[in-house]
This record gives C-alpha cells, structure tokens and sequence, in this order.
C-alpha cells in the first residue's frame, strides 16, 4: 500500500542520458524513462499494452517509443500511434504516461491520479547549485528492506549513539531527546547536543575544538518520503548562527522511494560550506564519510529487515524514543486511507 | 494444464547415451531415460514409489534399474522386481513408464493415457538423413518463459520486422499478413514476401541479388507443438519451386516441449539445400545465423515473461496480427478440455 | 511441529569462543549464543523486543548484550535492564532466554518450557574424554533437508547396502533385518552380520581377516534426534566382546537439530579403540572414512528432498523395512501432541 499522490524522486537527473532508455521500478511499478529530442524526460508504463513486452527494450524514434517485439509506437503520452500493417488505432491502444519535472537536479515523478499533479508542490533545494555550497554527484543507495524501517531510523536520534558512534554520532547522543513540531503532512526535528566531543567524522576533517555544539533541525515530508536537514557543528557557544570560520554547516537531503513493498531506492546528498580551506578534496571526503554512516544504517536495517522477514508477526515493543516514528505512521496511513475511493490502479493506463 | 495424449520431443536420440541416466522434466514429470541393452528407450518416473528417492541416481542392471537408496530393482515397464529382504511384491510396487519412440534422430514421448499411444501418429521429418540436405546436429534452446508465449511467438509474423530486423528478417515484413488455413488440430501458414531486400543472413551467406521473393510456408501442429517449416529465398519471379542454383530452400523444425507451467525445452534444426558451393563451413554458418535469430526470440520473449510475472493479471490488447495465435489458443483450450474426464494424473504410475 | 521439550545439540563447545556473538537457527528460532565472564554460555533470541534488530550484531558489556540499533541492554536471562534516555523499564522488555548446558563437548539447549528443563536428562557420552578411545573434533554437516528423512535414514540399514555399498557397508546387508525393541521415547536396534566380507572402509584400515563378524547396536533417542552407536567389527567366532587386538571398536554419535522445517543441523563424532598401531594418523583417517559415508547418505537424502518439494503428496510405498521408523514416526507424533495445550510458542519471551 502506497502513498500514490504525491512527487516522488525517480533519480538523479545525470542518470538519465539523452539517447538511452532507462527501466526503474517505482511503487511496484515498471517505468521506462527517456530523453525527448528537446532534453525533456518521458515517463512511461514499461510494459507494452499489446503483449506485454517492456519498452524499456524498445528503440526511440525522435519522441515517439516503438516496441521492438511486434512493432507498436508510442508517442511521449504513452498514446500508440501506429500499429504496423493496421489501419485503425483503438483509443485503447495506449500505456499511462507518468509526470515528470526536473528541479535541482532531481528527477521528480508523480505517481498518482495525474491530474492532481502541481509541480509547485516539489520541494525545492535552496542550496543546490548555489554559491558558497559545495556538493559532489547525487549519491544512491539500494535498499533490501521496506521504505517504512528507513523512515523509522530517520525519525529517530537515539540510534545514532550506537550505529553510528564511531563515524557520525557520539555515545551520548543516544540518550539525547529531539524537539519535534508537528504540521498536516510533516514534522519538524530539532536535536541539539550541547558542549561534547565533536563526531569523528568531525575530528578527521574540521578544524574544530574538541568540544562542540551540534545542532540538527530537519523537516521529515511524509508525501514523498523526503528528509532535508540543516546541521551545524560550531565551537561551543556560537550557536547555531555561528559565524566562525571552523563551524561545519551541512545540507543533507534524502529521497526514499519505494521499488516494491519491501525494497527500496535510497537518494542522498550533503552539501557543505567552505569549513576547512587546507583539506583537499573536502567535499568527496566528507561525501565518502556520511556514505559510510549511511551504509551503517543499511547493515542494521537490512539484516533487520531479515528478521522481520522470517517472523514477520512478531510484536515490537515501543520506547519513549518511538513517539515520533509511530506518529508519523499514523500520519501516513491517514494519507493513505484518504486518498480518494480505493488507491489510484498501479499498473493501468487512464 | 497440458495437453497430455500428445507425442511431444523429448530431446534427440544423440543425448542419450548406452549406460547413462538422463533426468528430464517435461510437463511437471519428473523422467529417467536409459537405454536398454538393444539400444532401445525407457522412460519411467524418476522417483522411487518407496520413498521418492530420484531413480537417476540409481544404478543399470541389465535391462532393469536399480534404486540406490534401498535397493528396489525396477523393469524397463517400471514394474519393481526386487526389494532386498522381501520376498512378497505388491503389484502397487510400480513406477510410471512412458511410451518412448525413435524417429528421424528425435526421441518422442507420449506423456498422456499410454492405451492410446499411436507410433504412425508421430510427425516425420521427410528430409532428415536425405541426400541433398544439410544439417547440423540438433540444437537446443532453454527457455524462462512458458512454452505457450513461445507458440505466440511462431504463430505471428509481424515480430519478423523487429526482433529479427537485421538478422532473418527485414522491416517491411512486420506489415506483411500471412495467409492462414486452419485444420482440426493444425494451421497452415503462408508468407510472402515478394520484390523485396533480402534479409541480412541471406546477404551474407548466399548468391542472391539484393531483391529477392521470400516464401515462408509452415504447419503449426498444436499436439506436440511442432513447428516444419519450408522457406524458400529465390531470385525474383522464380517463385516457390525456383530451380535457380541460388535459391536457398530451407526446412526449419521447432519443437516446444513443456518443462514446467512457466519454462520449456526448445529443440530445434534447419536443413538447407546446397545454395551456395563456394562457402567452406555452409552448414555450420547457416546454423549460427539462425540460432543467433532464435536467440533474438528468447531474449524478448523471457523479457515478455519476466514483466508478466510481476503483473500476471496485466490486460493484453489484440492487434489484427494476433487473429492466427488466439483462434490456435481457442482450439488448444478446447483439445485440453476434451481429454477424457479429469486430465491425466502427472504424476501416478498407471 | 517440532517437539520443543528437548535438549538439542546446539553445537560443540569449541564454536562457542570467548567475546564473540554465535547465531544459529534452531527449531525455527533465530537464537544467539555468548560465553559470559565465567565462560558459561547464554542463549538468548536473537531477535531486539524493541524493533526486531538481531542482537547478534550488538556487542557484548561484561555478561549482558546491548543492542546495537538503539542501545537496549540485556541480561543473560533476556531482561533488557537500559533503555537509552529512558528511565521507566517495562517488564515486557525482555527476550527468550534458553537454557543451556554443556556436557561431554556438546552444548545443549532446551528450546521448550524453560521450567521443565532437567540437566539430569542429557543424554551422556561414555566415552568422551576418556582413556582408550580416540575421536576427532566434533564434526558437522549442513542439510538441505528435514529432519525427518535423516531419521528415516538412521532407523534402516537396507540403505548400508546401497548407498555405503562401497564405504562402510556390503551388498548383502541390504537383506538383512535387524532386532529392535522399543521403550516408551527410544527403540533399540541390534544389526549383525556374520561370517560376512568386511567393509571397505575396515579394509584399508584394519588388520582384520577378509571374513569378518559385524555387530552393531544403537539406540535411537526420539527426544533430541540422538544416534548412540556402538559397533564393533571381529575375527569371525569373537563375538561382540572380542578381546582379539585387530577387533575395530567404534562408538558414534549423531545429534538431529532442526534448523527449519527442511534444512537440519547434523552433529557428529566417532571414537574408536585403538585398533592399529601400524597406521599413522588413524583418528583422522578413520574420521575422514565416516564423513565420507555421511556424505553419501547426505546427497540421496538431498536429492530425495528435492523431490519431495517438486511433489510434495506423492504416495510412498512402504516396504517391510520401514517398520520401525513408521513406528517411531508415530510415537515422535504422539510426543508432539502430548506437549502440553498448544505447542509452546516459538518466537515469544515467557
């Protein structure tokens, strides 16, 4: 069961070059992206309605999309509009057709009823591509696990005193408890951890006092599955504000998409201001560290994911640290439950 | 469901070997073949009746068949002769033994009722070991998809312009409509395709100026699912019988022989006319021309099969072209149905 | 169905190192072992109450386990005594602890009632550690299979005539019917062979005569899957207390601990006197000899669980030879269902 009406990230724009088809699935559906001659993105049902063929073996002629098994062309709407040796095209004769828009370099896709589709309402990334912002190529991540385990360690601090201890977070930080604001469709997270030791991460390529204040304030979007942090690492005092020249201020954006209902596509990126100017090449090492502590999280949710697997009614037992995670999944089966009538079909053209 | 009281190709004769145990599944049945000590076939259930052990581990003695977990002996009819330590038989003590004959270096088996086993029904290759044709060895395919999307496959002529655009076929072909004559269990087909380029292999391998009339005609036999196929490439207006020292004549078997509900066995060959004297090695080029080609339809149609397993219930839309393949369905339903009361127990020794 | 009120061998004490996390699946139950200060062993499921996380990627404090997701902290009686930033413990906070014992090398676990569990009643090992008998570390194998069919296997000799014809056993004891005599969890089971050739293995082992007599009595444990075999090969006329020199005196172990419903753990040990003082590395060669005759029961039982999956309601025939493991079937069924009420529950702390 999936939250349909909503822009989920279907990649990173580079990913997706001028001439190639590309096949993703997307909340179980099989979708096959391609560049129109102006540069634009198509996204279409991978799946030929005559036979069923994916498309995504097919060859691109200008905008339009022939199927390579019996011939069938498609235009950027998903519309056939040709049939070879027939005369008579029924309107039937047609695959769904995705929106699609590119912002930040995203590519974003809306997998709902597509006329509710707004492209105003895709989270914009004030830093991207701005000056005095540093970031490497998006980052990716398969996940063998549900979208919904992801999103629990994302709402979620305590965890970082312990899967992530000797990377990202300190052993006090799993004690420590966020403030969090919640609105119709998402929550706000502040988590500050005053006056103690600076992250590794930190110690190997800042120039930081070995006491710090961290402050990470973040909005969790529930439609789409969207994490978009601010952090700041400053020496003690400063605040968050802190105009030191050594404070460590980050962007760091996830997109969680769902690939079936128990794997997933894990989007990512940090930027960084100008914290340390006698590192080189700072911002792939400090993309290489959250990589490492993202992948931390992958081992422990994954092999949790296993668990759940061969026991998958076991209870779980709540702590107080859950509230917030718990929260939001009620949050999001109401939006699930809301969407009107019974859920927008998966895997039908309209 | 299959169709069971069909001759279907169970492999070809050179794959069996005096002495050795061959495990072969077709249609869900587990199968040992071995050769008695006149050279003939048996075939019975590879699965002991005591405790299912695999008899293709056992051992010959003679004749007879020995299973190596306990011991029990079995005749080539699949009636157990021995039980160590036992002197008292059961009549229930039996395995399946099929109908198994030779012909034209193909084995058949009769998987159905074995009262109505008739060998005269058997289809005859009438070129197979006849001066003035070539051929390899018989060739084998495994497919990943159900042996019914091959049928499909065979059955349309549209696919020619596509999947073998530049190999056996050529473009305008995919518009072309084939002339059909259905009998009560067969479908005669007919496809012209005249003043037009010659296809890529022919270019290659043959004599032929560049326009050609082709002339594909074939009888699909829906009991057993075999596919004899006469082609004839030839010099413009020569038609069909052309006695032009160029004119490629092909014949072209196909048999499709269930493995399980969603794989086959493909067995297949391809026999030409002395077309060309001039290139060492003809036998053996035509015969990666055309396997390459049948590789072409594997690799689409396991495509085919892989998107419809992740949405079996995925509507399909009929062309014009598909007219042939579903009235063939239409009667292969009916010939299933009309098997006598229930089907055939798969896997019951009778 | 398991039988649940049982010591299983969980393993043999040398797996089990100082500081390190073990998991194994027993019964279904995914359970992970720790040696504690004192080097005792803690069993505990391996499997967080808070979010499911496997607590055999956490990391050991002293006797107790934290959780390496959020940092729950558990006794070595399963009571979790931390929870990061939250003062309150709820009783329910708590895993499976299992009891466990180690005798003669083997660790044993009680997988049922943790209140009925009697250390008195592991089964013991005469033999181990004591002067006279030689034996190798403990050994192991994997099955891809169900217990049951390996029980099948070790309650009938028929199969040493064909599956060890050419190792441990001779053709002729295919025929031959052992003595047996049940009690109300064990049978006994008395196989001899008299006047008979010796078996390979004795062959290039051995001093003995090319004419041997052959006894070899065991009892089978229905409570634990337990083989306890002594067997004893002899100059013809020696009897079973044959003091000749040359006499091959063996004991044998097997344990049967479920892994899953079709995949089993198989432990295993051989002690012998000291039959020859000619032959270098005896133990060793002599333990090299039994796997070896393990291995072939392991792949027909393999194989003839393969099958059992393809056909899973194929009829078995039962031959006269199968008495006495249908009859030990029968009794195992009846233990299971005399476990009090329903089964204990598997994946549940109590």
């Amino acid at each position: 069961m999936y939250l349909r009406n909503a822009w989920y990230v279907a990649g990173w724009d580079s990913e997706f070059k001028q001439g190639a088809l590309t096949a993703r699935k997307l909340l179980g559906d099989d979708i096959v992206f391609y560049r129109r001659e102006d540069g634009q993105l198509t996204a279409l049902e991978d799946r030929c309605c005559h036979r069923a063929a994916p498309l995504s073996k097919g060859e691109l002629e200008g905008d339009a999309l022939r199927c390579m098994y019996h011939g069938l062309l498609f235009d950027c709407h998903g519309r056939c509009i040709e049939v070879p040796g027939q005369e008579r095209l029924s309107d039937k004769m047609r695959v769904r057709a995705y929106p699609v828009e590119i912002r930040d370099n995203l590519v974003w896709i809306w997998m709902g009823d597509s006329s509710s589709a707004r492209p105003e309402d895709i989270q914009r990334l004030h830093w991207a591509n701005k000056e005095g912002w540093s970031v490497e190529e998006g980052r990716y991540l398969h996940y063998d696990s549900s979208v919904q385990l992801i999103v629990d360690n994302l709402l979620d601090f305590s965890h970082l005193g312990y899967v992530h201890g000797k990377s990202i977070g300190t052993r006090r930080q799993g004690s420590i408890r966020p403030e969090t604001q919640f609105s119709s469709e998402s929550v706000s997270v502040r988590f500050t951890t005053m006056n103690s030791g600076a992250p590794a991460f930190a110690r190997e390529l800042g120039q930081l006092p070995d006491t710090v204040d961290r402050f990470n304030y973040y909005v969790w979007h529930i439609r789409g599955n969207l994490f978009v942090q601010d952090s700041v690492i400053a020496p003690v005092g400063e605040g968050y504000e802190s105009a030191a020249p050594s404070t460590m201020k980050l962007h760091t954006f996830i997109a969680l998409t769902p690939e079936t209902e128990t794997t997933a596509h894990y989007f990512w990126a940090t930027a960084h201001n100008n914290f340390s100017s006698s590192v080189s090449d700072l911002t792939q090492k400090l993309t290489a560290q959250v990589e490492y502590a993202f992948d931390e999280d992958r081992r422990i949710i994954e092999a949790q994911q296993q668990v759940l697997r061969s026991a998958p009614d076991a209870p779980m037992i709540a702590i107080a640290a859950d509230a917030t995670l718990l929260r939001v999944r009620r949050m999001l089966d109401a939006m699930i439950a809301s969407e009107s009538g019974p859920n927008v079909p998966a895997q039908t053209a309209h």
